[in-house]
């Protein structure tokens, strides 16, 4: 198994009044059958584009002659925004060697931050992955339309460019409109995948693979995951049903309106963020949802522990822990004089990591905070595509007991139409 | 002024039920009178320590001296956590030149990511600047006592080594200690500011200086913010009083139990992650304090904005926004079909990022969700030390406003206990 899950400390018979109790639990996850076993159908049946992501392989000779064509480059500017950036840096980041190329993950319009990336590189030797599924980001728009000039004073541009976009789109929508200009090979967004679902199609892939991270394992990882939660015997034993009625549960019965993502490893430093996006965006509706917060460990200790163990009650702590124990260099601690510190004499710097994180979860049990545990061995390519999927089935499975819909986000649409009025109303043009 | 605030669309009059009536803001302000005053007098007399930072110029030249000794290197290992790490990690993300060296904020004691750090550097043209303020932080010693054999490699470890720590603990504590054993200089922490308060200390501004970034305009801003708050005609006319009545204000009569602090601009990248430690840790105490979450602009409207604006109503925000219209470069829509994009045709890149700003205030406002506005000209040396001491004096009178003691972290210190505990029981040494 590529991880475990352990929510004994979020219930209210170990930590008190704090905590779901069994009741509750029992009740959400009564709900959630039928829609495991639907989902375990869709699944069998290959025609849920999302679900049938992790058993592909007809895409990776693609996915990776893009990413070998890209990564002959020494940079490669990823241009995207949420969906479009935040798993595959996330997966980018768990890459150990040192990959194809450097990669830039450009998500924002700011010029002063944007302007120095490119400052910083040469237009022969960058390389570009630009990502809109609906083809009309106009962040993503903007940047594409300043980066590719730029490129083109070297030669070979299309041979340095890719683009993923929406087929449905046809080749009516800008991204591709740009891509045909300039004669760049535009990929397929898969059609049914939303941008924050898409970490495991060529979105994400694509960057992990320049990185050196293996699509085939993110791959497996997520198969994994896929089969701990829809083929267990009951919703019980299922890990992402357990992890979606503990949530909802907490929410709704013990005030639980935040929930806390605290990896303790620096390969997952990117996971909080891809994880705060598609909870917020799947659940936030119609008054419904819980606030994502994305945290690090051990550094939130220094940060955050305190509101958590002596504020007010209003979070669960989903804590991903490795194990560490033993892994890194040894420390020696005379120079400082061993016998104020003895209790790190001849430990490691992975046996600290370790001790931290079992004490943080002590300290937040102790207070009666809702602490569930994720535990992997290690923080790579196959534990992080198991991750994804988790939580993937975790937020479609959460939704399904919120009553609403994980896919789409239309409050954002107002937002969107609101930037372009700004533009076209103001002066100076 | 090095910035403005606008509150009017946190209020009741401008959002309806959501936002903070009159009374309950004017109320919050009445009580801050006399702390005001008070902390106007502390400042004038130059006997509290934290308010006395932005007028000092004594310690400039050990300051500056310190940076351009450690900044000989090609890179600076910054080892500390939290408040050793963060105040300095954002002023050095404001520099907008190449600085004395490459600077590296270590502030986990994960093997995985430091030894990553280490191996791509040389121990003859690295330096390292220590930070704790105890002197015994577990994660800074465990990284000092690997880091510091490393540096022995190459000659000459005294002159590119630097520590800071509180002389209060004489030279009995293991930071001291290890500097003794090494010939490191020990800088003095300044004994009345905690971690979390003490960017404006040479905490800060040494990594400030290696970045490039001028110590003494840095204090210039804080004081000038200092001046906007302390010697505001009427609470109702300081800033930090507004911000301090309008949170407290939100949380106990709306429900904001959540505050977002978003900037726009990439020079403020790192301003998220440090006023999230000020705010919780000093706030986050006997059940008070709200929830602090960084979000960056525009990136999380493509992530978060669809829970902000349809989630529940439990959230105030900040925005820290910029005057980006004109600035870099300008659109050529024609290679994409300027029909399908006359809205970005002739527009430049700070362009868009003027209207994303405006238009998501528009959209937050037209949901009903309580909305503050911070505006800077430019994410400056200056405007950065300003928001600064800003947010410490907002927190300081927050605190007198939900009567708690700002400053100590009492919770944090089971944690490190226990942390301590499982060490020593830890099998395998």
């Amino acid at each position: 198994m590529p991880y475990s899950q352990d929510i004994e400390t979020c219930l209210a018979a170990q930590i008190g009044a704090g905590g779901l109790d069994n009741a509750s639990l029992d009740a959400g996850l009564g709900r959630l059958g039928d829609v495991l076993a639907r989902l375990r159908r869709d699944a069998a049946s290959g025609k849920d584009a999302l679900l049938a992501q992790p058993a592909r392989d007809d895409d990776l000779p693609l996915i990776r002659e893009t990413a070998e064509r890209l990564g002959a480059a020494a940079d490669v500017l990823v241009l995207g925004t949420g969906g479009s950036s935040l798993g595959g840096a996330t997966l980018a980041a768990v890459a150990e060697g040192a990959g194809l190329a450097r990669l830039h993950f450009l998500d924002n319009v700011d010029p002063a931050g944007f302007d120095a990336v490119l400052r910083g590189l040469d237009p022969a030797r960058t390389a570009a992955l630009i990502v809109s599924k609906s083809g009309s980001t106009a962040e993503t728009l903007t940047q594409a339309l300043i980066v590719l000039p730029w490129l083109a004073q070297a030669d070979k541009l299309a041979a340095r460019v890719a683009m993923i976009s929406d087929p449905a789109k046809g080749e009516a929508g800008p991204l591709r409109r740009l891509g045909a200009h300039y004669g760049i090979a535009v990929l397929d967004h898969v059609a049914d995948v939303g941008g924050r679902f898409a970490a495991l199609t060529n979105v994400g892939l694509i960057p992990a693979a320049i990185a050196g991270v293996d699509p085939a394992r993110v791959r497996a990882g997520a198969r994994d995951a896929l089969a701990m939660t829809l083929e267990a015997p009951k919703a019980a034993q299922s890990p992402a049903a357990v992890g979606a009625a503990l949530s909802v549960g907490l929410a709704r019965g013990c005030g639980c309106t935040q929930t806390v993502m605290m990896p303790y490893l620096d390969r997952l430093d990117r996971f909080g963020a891809w994880y705060c996006q598609l909870w917020a965006e799947s659940l936030g509706k119609g008054g419904h949802g819980t606030t994502p917060i994305a945290a690090r460990g051990t550094v939130d200790q220094h940060s955050q522990l305190q509101l958590w163990l002596d504020g007010p009650r209003d979070k669960m702590f989903t804590l991903v822990l490795g194990a560490a124990a033993g892994t890194g260099a040894r420390i020696d601690t005379a120079p400082a004089g061993a016998d104020v510190l003895d209790y790190l004499e001849g430990r490691t710097m992975g046996d600290l990591l370790a001790a931290e994180q079992e004490a943080t979860r002590d300290a937040l049990v102790a207070a009666g905070r809702p602490t569930r545990v994720l535990r992997i061995d290690r923080a790579d390519t196959h534990s992080v595509g198991a991750l994804m999927m988790h939580f993937i089935l975790e937020t479609i499975l959460a939704a399904h007991l919120l009553d609403v819909n994980p896919f789409g986000q239309p409050a954002v649409e107002d937002g969107k139409r609101l930037a372009r009025e700004r533009l076209g109303a103001m002066g100076g043009k």
